[in-house]
């Protein structure tokens, strides 16, 4: 049905296989700083009308790889598409964030909750077949969705938040509806994730956008614990191939330690994270078991002069340090990424220069 | 001039020496949610006409403490005191933070900035003096300032930001600037605390508000070398009496370990820090050296009803362990407070279940 794949550098370092050189990709990379994603959006007329369409999906997903010679496509998509179906009605008002039409507050509206059919996400798995098939073999394509606490998190506050103050007023409270609710994302977001996978997608990324909100003890009962739950549900291969499965939990570096019980091959890291201690925690040694690291690089760099992208490229790579190079066994890989998505006012040719540089390095990084 | 002190516990604490109760104080305890200082403030007018009037910081920073009994009063007052001062303009349209008239984004508007005369920052220094009078002894004033890097963010953005896109702008292109600007804004906080200390306050606490936004590497060069800068220049003592150093870096917990290099007494922690690793890591021995430990309830637990919120109080203390009780030499200590300012929609009787608990179960864990 696919085109077989012609650069497996990312999955092989998702799987801490050898690669000839560390695999880019950046979250968000098809987004709103790139001219000809904006124009798409304008023909689209909103953003649900652009993720829900799967040609202009397709063409805005394969956007960034038509200018730089990235090693991952990701679904073109929203993270707040489970919490939609489930009939919380999700818009995106002009320049502002998402916002659904009812919130979950209460005992009542948790009751209300369910896995929602997944037919009423057709359009995202259409979406995933249709670039997987546009991809044509270039590159993997990820598929991804937000983590069942993130997906709480706006589900209670009704929008984005500077202080989370409903969705932990409902946890600490009534930590008892919290966990029900927690659940059913939980399971919602697994039969999600696996639609994805049987659409076509060749990797799978759970965000946990808001993790690190949560206090000490509380991230690993409401969030880390739904995740598990999330990854124990997730096939492990399809059509022949097996699905690497990727979590980052932003500002969650202080429980690296913790996440490496995870089910999962790739943890991503924010800038915040020191990549030669997190290789120690997480990164496993050569021959034994471990996980891919994905990150990190802060994207306010991205507005620095070529220079200085290029330095700091250089600078996280030597911190992660000489990834392995033997091809009959793991090691410890990375997955160049930045720390967090991709800012909408960075100038295009700046990721140019931050792609070229991991690139050129993480070569010249593998000489003897 | 001053009355003797009749509760020095904070100020103990701070030492590491033992006291009969974990002490409490919270950030930003005088505040909104308190009715009776949007009264004063109504009177004032506006938030600076508030900051400004000897009178009126005086009444508000003693209004928590009529309501419940705090361990340490804190200069109300805000951190941009420095750079309004240095002539940016700082103003507070009613419901949104912080502004400058200025900002500071290039080579020509950081050769304007100087230490400003602290002849400006005279309504600082009087309202500690009149603080310090009119608490007459009950408990210790603490006084405060932002810290070089969180100054520098708003100095550069204008204003409070999401992403932190200028002043990293500036970072990461021209950092001999940035240093320039931080060289700045480290003497004249020094400068600024050690009137405060002249004035009356007992001990000092430098907010590192935006400490974590920072990649790891610019942490260490950008914020924390230029706390130090402060430290070093901090007066060590004012009549007679040791005066502690705080410093609290929100988001700064992957840091914990480095700074424990600082030479202050007391490190602050946001909620996502575990306690019983931070006291292993920098809360020292019984006899040795160390740090006191400053934290760590998530203010957004203030939210739920009085069991669960004493429930969380009693985990935190649980969290740190028994505190040393030998009053022959040092040992590890905590001071209870937030991870964060206490939100203006708490509910007043929350502080009160909250103070008590910390008190009541504080003592329980001192019980041989």
């Amino acid at each position: 049905m696919f085109a077989p794949l012609q650069n497996d550098t990312f999955l092989r370092a998702c799987m801490r296989q050898a690669t000839d050189h560390t695999p880019v990709w950046l979250m968000r990379q098809a987004g709103r700083y790139l001219p000809e994603y904006c124009a798409t959006r304008a023909k689209a007329g909103s953003f649900m009308g652009l993720a829900t369409n799967t040609d202009f999906a397709t063409e805005v997903t394969l956007q960034p790889l038509e200018r730089y010679p990235l090693d991952a496509a990701i679904l073109f998509s929203d993270i707040l598409t489970v919490p939609d179906a489930m009939g919380l009605g999700l818009s995106f008002a002009q320049g502002e964030g998402p916002k659904f039409a009812k919130n979950v507050r209460n005992e009542a509206a948790v009751n209300e909750l369910a896995v929602p059919d997944m037919a009423k996400l057709r359009y995202v798995f259409d979406a995933v077949t249709s670039i997987r098939k546009a991809l044509n073999g270039r590159v993997p394509l990820i598929g991804f969705s937000g983590s069942p606490w993130t997906l709480a998190c706006y589900m209670v506050e009704g929008a984005g938040s500077d202080d989370y103050r409903h969705v932990k007023t409902l946890m600490y409270s009534r930590p008892d509806l919290m966990h029900r609710l927690l659940e059913i994302n939980a399971d919602a977001v697994a039969l999600y994730l696996n639609t994805q996978i049987e659409a076509g997608a060749q990797a799978v990324m759970i965000f946990d956008s808001w993790g690190g909100v949560l206090a000490d003890g509380m991230f690993q009962q409401f969030s880390m614990a739904y995740t598990k739950r999330v990854l124990a549900q997730l096939k492990r291969s399809h059509d022949g191939a097996v699905i690497p499965r990727l979590v980052f939990t932003k500002g969650g570096g202080l429980w690296l330690s913790e996440m490496a019980e995870l089910d999962c091959e790739v943890l991503g890291v924010d800038w915040t994270v020191n990549l030669t201690q997190a290789r120690t925690q997480v990164g496993g040694q050569v021959g034994g078991p471990g996980k891919a690291l994905q990150g990190n690089l802060d994207p306010n760099s991205l507005f620095a002069p070529a220079d200085a992208i290029a330095a700091e490229a250089r600078r996280v790579l030597d911190d992660f340090g000489k990834p392995h190079t033997d091809t009959t066994t793991t090691g410890p890989t990375q997955i160049f990424n930045l720390g967090h998505g991709i800012s909408q006012f960075t100038p295009p040719d700046s990721v140019g220069v931050l792609v070229e540089a991991v690139h050129t390095h993480s070569r010249a990084l593998r000489k003897p």
